[in-house]
């Protein structure tokens, strides 16, 4: 009886000690220190920067923030296996780009028209459904579809490190926010279970839906038409129309999360800025300001200046994908 | 000693029953039942329809079903406000209509362009300004306001009937959220404060916005275009884009609800549709098929067959207002 209470009474005391270890796979350095004492600014209660719960805003960006977006986003990906699919009834798009260059297994030459050819990919798989297939169709792809360099299943080339900073984030009482240029309806099928974000907390680019009655039942149909693109100052604009409190806390990779990061940051009391800079092309990919993809340029210039945090991926983490990403 | 130990075992015992008496301003009947009823039935961990609290998304309509409408929305009333405001620097809205009626309080005059007569007092009063203006702009009015027939500030006219099942829904495990035609920067100024739905939770209709540097300092700057109405077969959309989730309970009162109110209570298992309908001309106003403001017209006809629950104001709400609309 003494044994078990004493038990009880040091796990009491070692527990908090446990708990006060965050961000396991972040190596100790100024990363990691930054977000921890950002973190310990605003939310210890006699802090002169403290900040209520409801004004704990987090923004994360997506592809190349949270998940891999090399060597094309995972959008793409699905965009090309949906017109693998199709394919069968739209025998014209044997001859007709972009599609004629998917089916040649020529991503190179189906995407030479630019953002016209991108729209016509994108508008063919992602219109012309209820909300309700196109979900249906996204989680089948993501049971099944594989990243064509690593042979890993999309949702597992997600950063361990960054999933610690969403939990521990929400730990402490901040609303995590996914702000991305991926299409929101794709990532609203993986969001809850993969990062724990509820669709709700999804912000991102989108097309136009309508709304009709077939046979007495409500549907909602999406139309071949954009709605809104969440990239560059879009992203602001995203956040403010959606959120409608500027964050605190803004997680990006690249050039296309400038805007958030200014925003965010540029707020009064303390703020958070943070790129996840990759530079690891053993364990993922080393990019940046030459990319076509995930480009780093203006952002990395601006971040001494700004005060942001530029995440080394190769020093600052210590493991890259959950489980290996199996 | 014993009998301050007798009076907290009372407490034990008798607090329970307290809290399990919700709604206190509903008067016992069918309404109040069947709402009590639907929470039961969702929430109980034993209940086969049993509801995981990440999917108790219940939608609000804000004018008329959250607080008063009458003779106008409140939006409207602010837009004359702001335009009599400003009517120093614009000397040539005298001779403008819409202009021109509101400065002479003739609203009607003002108001008989329809719906561009309209657009143009919403543009003049609600762009042209940053989304941190806009704020402050409307919390100076909520200040000092006055609703013309009452006599009492906008935002002690909300019901506090409602209030209470806003306070009941979020008690049991659910994520309330405004869905309204209204403006959605002008509802998030209050929202929170007066509903306790933080503005992340309120979709309504919206104007662009168009991010901007101004001397390295980032501003949000809203511009005389239409982004979005939230209205009828729109809020459907604006449900699916924000959201992301089909809600299982929905609050309206007029037609502008009656594809929310579809869409909502069309899923599968049990969901909970509510229309207020304005029964009350002696404590509110009583009105319904022949208004032009809130017209209830077809989502009446609809009610009993979709199942859909309709409040007697008269008859079901002992309280109007919360302490007396002060």
């Amino acid at each position: 009886m003494f044994a078990r209470y004493a038990l009880i009474v040091l796990f009491l005391f070692v527990s908090p000690t446990l708990a006060a270890e965050p961000l396991p796979s972040w190596n100790d350095g100024a990363s990691k220190t930054a977000i921890v004492e950002f973190v310990k600014l605003v939310t210890e209660e006699d802090s002169p920067d403290y900040v209520p719960p409801a004004e704990r805003i987090a923004v994360f960006d997506n592809d190349g923030t949270l998940w891999a977006e090399k060597p094309a986003y995972s959008q793409l990906f699905y965009a090309v296996d949906r017109v693998k699919a199709l394919a069968p009834s739209h025998p014209e798009w044997k001859d007709q780009q972009p599609f004629k260059g998917i089916l040649d297994n020529d991503l190179e030459s189906a995407l030479a028209g630019g953002e016209e050819a991108l729209m016509k990919i994108i508008m063919a798989t992602h219109a012309g459904m209820t909300t309700d297939e196109f979900e249906a169709q996204v989680a089948d792809w993501l049971e099944t579809a594989r990243h064509p360099e690593t042979g890993k299943p999309f949702t597992g080339m997600v950063y361990q490190p960054m999933l610690e900073v969403l939990d521990y984030l929400r730990a402490n009482g901040f609303k995590t926010f996914i702000v991305s240029g991926g299409g929101v309806e794709l990532m609203r099928v993986f969001s809850e279970a993969v990062y724990g974000v509820p669709p709700e907390q999804v912000v991102g680019s989108s097309i136009k839906t309508e709304f009709q009655m077939r046979d007495g039942e409500p549907v909602l149909v999406k139309l071949p038409e954009l709605n809104f693109i969440d990239d560059k100052a879009g992203k602001p604009v995203g956040i403010n129309l959606h959120i409608g409190r500027r964050p605190i806390a803004a997680f990006g990779n690249s050039d296309g999360d400038l805007q958030m990061l200014q925003w965010s940051t540029s707020g009064e009391g303390p703020r958070l800025g943070v790129i996840v800079h990759h530079t690891d092309a053993e364990r993922e990919w080393a990019y940046d300001r030459k990319s076509h993809v995930g480009k780093l340029d203006q952002a990395l210039d601006e971040a001494p200046d700004r005060g942001w945090v530029v995440v080394d991926m190769k020093s600052d983490w210590e493991v890259i994908y959950p489980n290996g990403g199996q």
